[in-house]
């Protein structure tokens, strides 16, 4: 059993904008800090432009997925760049009290405002210590999305006859599996991480 | 809704030793940071008595609980201080490589033996930011347990008859009913915030 697997977290969609420039990503490290005064606390890979953006900016929006999020979701946000599309473009959004974009499609249950407070420098991420401005429930009820649900009930499954057919590798850090051959500058488009971090599928 | 129960998080065992002193308590903080190098952080309140274990040896052990925890165990580990008992007493365990003792009862699916990195102020509590020495499985399979998982399924519902005999307090952090009269200097046995962040249930 692989233990890693096995540290709950939950999936959440990170908007942030600096300027003109406004884009969201997939984070799995949302988490409360501290009670009093109330803080909280993002990891964000460096890589990613909305990392940029909350750096730039001192802010940002976390919103909070439901288990009823669907994977065109997870891939709107989770799965292209913001620094070559438009991830807002074509799907209803609200303008918080920050002035940052949230998504106000199925499977987001609310979100958080938030003020950067202090930044921690973790190597190849951020993290981000932040406190509310203001957070707004967009349902009255609902099941927080999990990693664990993710992976399980809402992540396509592999099929099978395309898989006697293509080449198939598996990023080892999260899961997401690439068809085809794998270039050796390739960056996992889920979590970022290098050709090296992949493993073909047998 | 409150948001805040939204987010979600897991429940852990911190156990840790520093010199004859050892102890344990219930953290919902432990969490994946970068997968290059493998680094991992948890926040605990300063408070706590394995929150000075830790920072006075740099090192801890964070086993991970599965939903077959009992609430014994939530109650051994998480309501009384490793200050007046010793929480190991009367149950079975292992000691890791690092020397740290881990419980190994039903609900403990395995642990990671930790290194504390660095150290970040967060006022009530501290995090620290950990590398792995060694981690190991105890069980095969397993659901993780998540603190929304505790809350509605392993943490007894208080019974209604009692509620109409017995003042009782909940705590506005963590949900954790006292029964009976609130001493000022009452601290939340689960949360250890003081008296006045329980409000009175009616």
């Amino acid at each position: 059993m692989n233990l890693l697997f096995k540290i709950s977290c939950g999936l959440f969609v990170l908007c942030a904008k600096a300027g003109k420039e406004e884009s969201g990503c997939i984070i799995n490290t949302f988490l409360q800090q501290t009670a009093v005064p109330e803080t909280f606390s993002i990891t964000v890979n460096k890589r990613n432009f909305s990392h940029d953006l909350v750096e730039q900016s001192g802010e940002c929006v976390v919103a909070i997925l439901s288990t009823e999020t669907d994977f065109e979701t997870i891939k709107r946000f989770g799965m292209q760049s913001g620094r070559s599309v438009d991830k807002f473009d074509g799907i209803d959004f609200k303008t918080t009290s920050i002035g940052i974009k949230v998504p106000y499609i199925k499977g987001i249950m609310g979100y958080f405002a938030l003020k950067v407070l202090k930044t921690v420098d973790m190597g190849t991420h951020t993290m981000f210590v932040l406190s509310t401005v203001e957070n707004k429930a967009f349902v009255e009820s609902g099941d927080a999305l999990t990693y664990d649900y993710y992976q399980n009930f809402i992540k396509p499954k592999p099929e099978i006859k395309t898989i006697e057919r293509t080449e198939k590798w598996v990023c080892k850090i999260c899961g997401y599996i690439h068809e085809g051959p794998l270039p050796p500058d390739f960056i996992c488009p889920l979590c970022k991480h290098p050709a090296s971090d992949f493993e073909k599928v047998q």
